[in-house]
């Protein structure tokens, strides 16, 4: 099976335009298929700031109303992935940005409401590989932001790295699918205060060793039990890293198979 | 050759939800490829007042600056772009939203300073048909807003009419394609005051009898002249009027051949 490389990158990347220029070129340079997701809560907050609005947080979880929905298609969809787009095709790379609604490619649902009403939220219902694979075959390289659609006129809004893990999976029935989870560390630590003690290789089995330490804990739990399902589902590798992974397989990150 | 329908749409259908949601039923009912163009003007001025930023006009001719150009960016390749294109996949039409930068469909350069300078605004060196035309046959309905590429990462505001007749000209090579401009009234009219006073046929005859007789003159002079142009380069045919014009052969219009 052909490889395709998936890549996601977060708000830190993108919001220094230094790191996002050297970043669209090490990623121009990726050889074969490729797929690029990104986030951008930092920018829709800032800009929610400028019009006066303020991000409603429970939980510590943004609710989408219908003024930051608006904000998160502008941002989102607008000024970060055009703005990559073009930086791509000055790197001669093919980009062609997408949320889900475009070529119907990720389908998604209003997120019921239990005890909790996120709002304009979308959870993943279908990625239709067949659209994003046509696209690929016609020399293309999607970019996707964080907005899905509900097939009904509704656009959604949905976390980034969820969508890299949903399009990666769907996209493992046609490819050997490598899925390259960029942030500001080199990696998963075992010490939250010492950059350079990064995790080079985890498995199902390492993984429960260090779980049952506590070495691994919190936030990285559902990041990691997320990057395990994909597994699980057909993705063949994932890394987690900072950007540099993507240029030399000799940077260290954190290398995650089954 | 297959015919192509290219429909351009400016905002006034755009910013009243009812005509939007109408039109975009209308429109996924057209057999065939095409494409649809869309411009905004209105929605990024009421923006730009909302965030406290004028928009400086000269002669009447809008330049734009960096902030306004992200709001250009915002309004119309994020807010009217994605939700169009989520309204027409409710119709069951698979549409994906572009700028020129998207398949590096649309090459601009940016406007020489001459006694004005526009700022960001780029005028259409090159169309890429053959980008257009694999979207097409991989099934994918067009939807591209006023936004183009220089290439070198520059993101270039756009008039729509022309972007429309541009593509229009280069999808010609391929296909027999028709253009449909749609406005507010009828047709070109023989009096402006009389909605009714339609000129159902032009060709480049009648056209220079009009101009003679001072019928039509002003605003409509630029744009039927630009109407010619695409002509004259392989477009078959040309539509002016309401959007009303597009379901149905026999509403009144102004249709325009050699």
């Amino acid at each position: 099976m052909t490889k395709l490389t998936i890549v996601k990158i977060g708000g830190n990347v993108i919001e220094n335009e230094k790191d996002l220029s050297q970043f669209l070129s090490q990623f121009s340079e990726v050889k074969g298929p490729k797929i690029l997701v990104h986030g951008g809560g930092k920018s829709a907050t800032a800009f929610a700031k400028q019009l006066g609005l303020s991000p409603t947080l429970i939980d510590g979880r943004r609710i989408t109303d219908k003024p930051n929905l608006d904000i998160a298609i502008m941002t989102y969809a607008g000024l970060l992935n055009k703005n990559i787009v073009a930086g791509l095709q000055q790197n001669k790379c093919n980009a062609i940005g997408l949320t889900g609604a475009d070529a119907n490619t990720i389908e998604s649902v209003k997120r019921p409401v239990k005890t909790i009403d996120y709002g304009y939220v979308g959870d993943v219902k279908k990625v239709n590989s067949e659209n994003i694979t046509a696209l690929i075959s016609a020399g293309f390289t999607p970019v996707f932001c964080a907005l899905t659609h509900d097939t009904k006129g509704q656009l959604l809004n949905t976390n980034a790295d969820t969508i890299a893990s949903e399009i990666a999976i769907a996209m493992s029935r046609g490819f050997q699918v490598e899925l390259l989870y960029c942030f500001e560390l080199q990696g998963v630590l075992t010490d939250v205060k010492n950059p350079d003690s990064v995790i080079t290789a985890l498995n199902t089995n390492t993984y429960a060793d260090f779980v049952e330490q506590g070495v691994i804990s919190d936030g990285m739990l559902p990041k990691l039990e997320n990057c395990f399902r994909a597994l699980h589902k057909g993705v063949s590798h994932i890394k987690i890293g900072n950007t540099n992974m993507i240029s030399s397989e000799s940077v260290i990150c954190t290398n995650i198979q089954l």
